[in-house]
């Protein structure tokens, strides 16, 4: 890179936030993908949005690359730099700007950490429900530019569900505020919706307006063991059709939950096929009819023991072999590969059984939890990069995986994003009519390609 | 319009399906919007997406705009025809293709009746929420196209939260499939929602996947009376501070009141400064405990009168009160303009209050009701487009109102579109950027700007 692009960035975010120093760049060249890696030329941190329109114009000058950044927790690749290209980091913007009780929204900047906008909201009587897994260190900005998901969207949906407003700068420098605090709004097209999940490509989000909800009164954790699948997944669906819409159905399988137990003791039964753990919260009594029904359920459709939290802290504990499941997988091999196929949620007995198919074909090790409700499998395979013959099976069970998954209606990211792990699947879900319309919309809001290129998809 | 191209058009549809009569197309020169009318020149009714492929194809070749058109309902013009246009009518394409109840899904063309299909999804006891004033003859390819809105906002959200999927027809004629069963998808940009509320600019919606809800099991509903709208206001206010969303928080204002109970005899006190319609519905002991509560917040703000309904008969009957606003309203003089302005929910009092005084300074009769928990408020204008004089007043204090709402952070329009009738204000709300981003997306998708051309708002 040019180093006089360096100086040009100083003048314009201070010299203490441009990193040009090999060493200090170390830590940007990944994010939380499992091997996709490549070295940072330079990192801003920026601290407003004209800082950021500045640095943009400035790399229009240069045809330079920008990829934007924020905790880099991001699970494909998408925060990953682009050769010769600045990598603008956000998390020095982390105010936040507002809360409005009176209309139940919150507005901060995009480097806030997404736990944080609960905890504030918490005091208030008020509550931010997406939580994805990394909520305790990754940015709001992040989780809009991904349109993450979390353990709570069979009931309250994903971050797009709560977001009101934001504020983008785009390709050519300009600050546009898009949406409000109204709950309906129908003026013009719904352009925040498209920056929603476009993942650093179409424009950087530097603000966000989101909608808040009363935080529920009451909550009530249970777990169930089944012996098989089929039985889990059908307590699922009598719990839906028994119009109890619960905040988390979450499931574990046999090796994720032998993972579990060695980690963290909770007192799993390892020889379980499969562990369900389910929350409803809301009204206190609701709350407690509710649980008791869906343990009914559990019971009645095979399970082979059902768990009622008897507290907060027996709750929490419950909840932990859930939020535990990465932490304990990512000990067992050298690598990780987290996968996060979605099918329609009455296809989910079928994507786990052909995953478990594929384990056993190419003989892999791939532990598999994730979201019942949602239809939102991880398989995770647990494997070895540096081993180049394992690294081709996995890729053939990724592949066979993806391929199941759209041949039954599903799709290869339900909320992990596309980013540069999954783009050359992307064509196989979509038709060639919708492939043209993503590079049309890009193609007008960044002629020139330089925001987060590659990502996605290529231009044509 | 060139002859030829009607003989085109009877090849793709059948000569049945073409008008051109004069007579045949008068009832197509307007839709539900007051003082918009422009004559059709050829009215072609399409029974497939390949159809409209077609017919998309043929018009590009001859560079005529295509107008596209469901029921005709809608209340800011955009779908009143345009000079040497085609208009393209779906009411024909109107089968429920699918319910898939193990997924709540169901997939529809665009011209089947928003209210078929809740009346589809009952028996299987589920629930298609958003329930536009216009429902029993508007179709859901207008309510896509338009985010239409409804009476349970508050707690159900909008049309854009039922959509999983459209089919759409671009304007080069191919055909696309955006979207899935998937509760959770984040693969590439999310294109449907910015096919959502383009009122018909940017594609032809041709098929929706929408999802579907359990059906609540109880309902209970109230009505309160009022002497002050502030009383009114600090009611809703309190409901949602204890954390209750009902499922309907409506409102009327004083000379709507006395018009429907002109109209409809409902027991409407007619000296009341407000009227507050109340719904909760849900798990029947919530509903209990929420109804009795809401009746006490009421009480403790003022409230002259609380009526809770006894049974399904008299619910409908207090729930009539809210229902025929529009339709009491529109007997009063020969032209009657519907309003559709919405402010962050704390402003609503504010709002009505300077809706009042621009009344009183141009001496004009406006009535007011609408959707107090989402701030959305329907100031109907109680006129007659003959004379001139009172229709220069009535622009002056719309153009007021709008910029009040502008200043409290509020939108144009909440819930019937930009259309023809709205364009003009729309570059008040938008900052520049936001402007241009519309145009460019436009530009992208549209190329030689034959959809529904001069709506919302004009190319650069």
């Amino acid at each position: 890179m040019n180093p006089e692009i360096f100086e040009e960035l100083r003048q314009i975010v201070g010299s203490d936030n441009v990193l040009t120093e090999k060493e200090d760049l170390i830590p940007y060249g990944f994010d939380g993908t499992a091997a996709i890696k490549e070295p940072a030329a330079c990192v801003v941190f920026a601290s407003s949005s004209e800082q950021i329109s500045q640095v943009l114009k400035l790399a229009r000058r240069g045809k330079t690359p920008v990829v934007t950044r924020g905790s880099g927790t991001g699970l494909s690749g998408g925060s990953v730099p682009v050769k010769e290209g600045i990598v603008l980091c956000l998390v020095k913007m982390e105010e936040i700007l507002e809360i409005d009780a009176a209309n139940l929204t919150m507005l901060c900047e995009a480097g806030v950490i997404t736990k944080a906008i609960d905890d504030a909201a918490a005091p208030l009587g008020l509550f931010y429900p997406p939580d994805p897994g990394s909520m305790k260190i990754s940015t709001i900005g992040g989780n809009v530019a991904n349109n993450s998901g979390g353990l709570r969207g069979l009931k309250y949906g994903v971050t797009r569900d709560y977001v009101m407003g934001i504020e983008v700068v785009l390709a050519d420098g300009s600050i546009c505020w898009l949406g409000s605090k109204c709950v309906k709004d129908v003026a013009g097209y719904s352009m925040k919706d498209l920056f929603i999940g476009s993942e650093g490509t179409l424009g950087i989000i530097t603000k966000v307006l989101l909608k808040l909800l009363p935080r529920p009164k009451a909550k009530k954790t249970l777990l169930a063991t089944y012996d098989s699948m089929e039985n889990a997944a059908r307590t699922v669906s009598k719990i839906i059709e028994n119009q109890i819409i619960p905040c988390t159905l979450e499931f574990l399988d046999r090796r994720t939950c032998q993972c579990v137990e060695d980690f963290a003791k909770v007192g799993l039964p390892t020889e379980a096929e499969a562990v369900v753990l389910m929350e409803t919260d809301g009204y206190p009594a609701v709350v407690e009819e509710e649980a008791e029904k869906m343990a009914a359920i559990a019971r009645e459709n095979g399970a082979l023991n059902v768990e009622v939290a008897r507290d907060e802290s027996h709750a929490l504990k419950l909840a932990s072999a859930r939020r535990s499941a990465f932490a304990a997988l990512a000990r067992i091999r050298p690598t990780t590969i987290l996968e996060d196929v979605t099918v329609p949620r009455s296809k989910l007995p079928d994507i786990v059984k052909f995953i478990e198919q594929m384990a056993a074909e190419h003989q892999l090790e791939i532990a598999t939890f994730g979201h019942f409700g949602d239809g939102n499998v991880h398989p995770t395979f647990l494997t070895n990069e540096r081993d180049e013959a394992e690294m081709v099976k996995v890729e053939a069970a990724m592949e066979a995986i993806f391929e199941h998954t759209i041949k039954l209606g599903g799709t290869i990211t339900g909320e992990h994003g596309v980013g540069l792990a999954k783009k050359r699947f992307l064509p196989e879900q979509f038709d060639e009519g919708s492939m043209e319309l993503l590079r049309q919309v890009k193609k007008a809001l960044d002629p020139e390609g330089l925001l987060n290129p590659g990502k996605i998809f290529d231009p044509a």
